[in-house]
């Protein structure tokens, strides 16, 4: 059998590797889709948790993710709207309130601070075009300046420089002297707006996927059928005038192109050659944000009951931000939330005590009747050597303005996708779809 | 045979690991050093050109860097001083001058504010400890502003940032906007000043190795005979409690310790478990500068007629700074430079289009003569797929005061070494033989 009549051989079975897949297929082309995990997903992943299928991964679909929402329908999955009935709690500078509506409960110099860096964002994000943000007015300058000074010179309050580090961490789980000017202000035009990033209801976390969204992962692999090869890390790409030889523990895979579909810093770890050095050098400049995702299971959602939503934003807790992932009839209380940032880095590594601190955090915010979880389970993503952190891929200072045209810019016969890669949604599962839909686009225009 | 009779395996046969070897073998230790290349010596590398020997990488000893010279005393190497004699050329601003000594001619304004900029830098580097700048008196605010924000506030003059520029692009292949000022700081507190890291006599460019710099790599490899294994990629390292399992493509090695005696990012290549989510997080935040080192013979060293020294530093050459590499009696003329940061990244990739770049630029500064080189050579560092750029892994803003106690904490039975890991001399061969020699006391004391 001649290997070579393949078309295109797809790196990375995460959404965006299957939606390229998908698309290339549907154009009667020949692909085989390549993974080094033992399943589809990626960052998107299934677990369990007190006899309740849930998400290790990303779970939430977003106001303006049509993809997403169309693909769950084909797919005969309902959303269900994440649940926000009740009063959020927010614990800042030591204090604990209980408030609703989107103004928070700190000192009216912190609200008015807030509203103007708001405001202030709104207006400069306008400058940066979501799909070419090396375009942006005074790129190189807003390069050059990382999100923490922005945020010293614009916040006057120790309370209002709290809540927004806590709102950064929880956007893309670095700290804010991790990230320039510019590449946040891209993440922010490529995703609506700060508010639709740390919003539920008509933001970004606005409902999930019955059932879990792991399974419109499986739901798109499902055709590929012998075409998916898992199990299989990728870790070489040569090039030549034939196009590519794919290789990977599982062996050798010839196509005329390849899509790579992963975050630049995983790809960096597969030798390709030749590949650009803008390329090799966004590969090491764009490290993986640090997360881990927390569960915990209790036999009623009780907080419900004290007229809590079960949202809460702390500023001590390690466990921040929280909220009520529980199934439509209540039958179980579900919590769902995060170690972001730096202090996931410390929890990494440490299962046992993180458990304890997670709940611990609950204690503290939700009250004793946090004390007796049923379940528990978390993933830690950094520790996850074929993701190694999440959500995404974070450009650092003087990346962005400088290569990031090499996040789409295909190298000879080798095109690349991933969410980090999108045009719109950037770090979302629709901008990985957005991503894969346009190099098969790509593809299919050099094979026409 | 029972393979885990080793004391430890060294990773990286560069000065640090090489230099590590040596110290444990000294010790009366069972050792073997695996590398991915042919050959020793990492970012050295030997190289032809019209006959002679040259170093492909790194050459220069610089004063304070005493290990590097007892290194060539005891290996017979006589040093060579770096050729001073003459008028150095500088074009900045669009004109070019000739000058000798320390004081650059541009305008008075220009020289007050690098006079100004000198002055502040060597007060600011007094705050950081070279070894651990995470400790540094403010250190979260030096490592939240990047290099380029401070340069603007305090060089008032375009000539003056634009001289600023080119020195920190010289000394770290980097532009400004991609590093933080904490770790710049800690660059220059660990290699005496900037002056001293932009200077030949009596600075980081004092003086090369009679023979070429990878003689001295090979020196210390002679003793290692059959326990230096080449052409071996390592693509594992597994712990246990037993000690380490470093699987290569020549096979596994097992031993009680492991050294690995690479820059962060390329250690991070290398699937280790289990291994601290600082340290993955650090291999993400620490990418490689950029440059390609270019050099060119011509019959005779015709600048030395000139009067010229052959030192140029330019603000329009693609190709700059340059330095006369000539041998000693001046039989053939050799001029060595860099193409160094964002411009490094342009050119790779681009062989003939790049040779006559240098060449044009050397024609535009020493005029016709240089239009008739006999032989030319570069080495494009970035492209290597061993090193991923060079001098040397640079910390963007956010990861020293963050992330810098992992350059050195061990990983249960895994060391670390390499340059940038060093307590000083960071990103010289001192720093890495300093860093090898570090290990290897960590794994004598953990095996007594």
């Amino acid at each position: 059998m001649k290997e070579s009549a393949l078309d295109a051989v797809v790196v990375g079975a995460g959404f965006a590797g299957l939606a390229a897949a998908r698309r290339l297929r549907e154009a009667g082309k020949r692909v085989q889709v390549v993974d080094a995990r033992e399943r589809v997903g990626g960052r998107v992943m299934r677990g369990s948790l007190a006899g309740q299928t849930i998400d290790l991964g990303g779970q939430w679909v977003g106001v303006g993710h049509d993809r997403l929402t169309a693909l769950a329908k084909e797919a005969g999955r309902a959303l269900k709207p994440q649940y926000v009935e009740g009063d959020k709690l927010l614990a800042i500078g030591g204090r604990q309130k209980r408030y609703r509506g989107l103004i928070p409960p700190v000192s009216p110099g912190a609200i008015a601070g807030m509203g103007w860096v708001l405001w202030r964002l709104r207006r400069l994000q306008q400058r940066v075009p979501g799909d070419a943000p090396w375009q942006a007015a005074q790129a190189e300058a807003l390069d050059a300046c990382t999100l923490a000074q922005w945020r010293d010179r614009n916040l006057p309050t120790a309370d209002g420089r709290a809540l927004f580090d806590i709102a950064t961490r929880a956007v893309l789980c670095v700290e804010a002297d991790q990230i320039s000017m510019l590449a946040f202000l891209h993440y922010l035009a490529a995703n609506g707006d700060f508010e639709t990033l740390t919003s539920t209801v008509q933001g970004a976390q606005a409902a999930t996927v019955e059932g879990g969204m792991h399974a419109l992962a499986s739901h798109l692999a499902e055709p590929l059928g012998a075409d998916l090869r898992l199990n299989a890390p990728v870790t070489a790409i040569a090039q030549d005038s034939d196009g590519v030889a794919v290789h990977s523990t599982d062996g050798t895979l010839r196509a005329r192109r390849a899509i790579v579909a992963m975050a630049p810093a995983l790809a960096g770890r597969i030798a390709m050659a030749p590949v650009s050095a803008a390329r090799e050098q966004l590969a090491q400049r764009m490290p993986m944000g640090s997360v881990i995702k927390c569960q915990v299971a209790y036999a009623q959602p009780f907080w419900r009951a004290q007229g809590l939503s079960g949202e809460l934003v702390s500023q001590s807790a390690v466990f921040s931000p929280v909220f009520d992932n529980s199934p439509a009839d209540g039958s179980v209380g579900l919590l769902v939330g995060f170690i972001d940032g730096a202090e996931a880095v410390q929890w990494s590594g440490r299962p046992e005590a993180r458990k304890r601190a997670v709940i611990d955090s609950l204690v503290a915010h939700f009250g004793a009747q946090a004390a007796q979880p049923i379940d528990y389970v978390d993933q830690d993503w950094i520790a996850d050597p074929w993701s190694r952190g999440c959500y995404t891929g974070v450009p650092t200072p003087g990346t962005l303005s400088r290569l990031g045209p090499a996040l789409r810019e295909p190298c000879d016969a080798i095109h690349w996708a991933g969410t980090e890669t999108a045009e719109a949604w950037c770090g979302y599962i629709e901008g990985a779809l957005l991503s894969g839909e346009r190099a098969a686009g790509e593809v299919l225009e050099a094979l026409a």
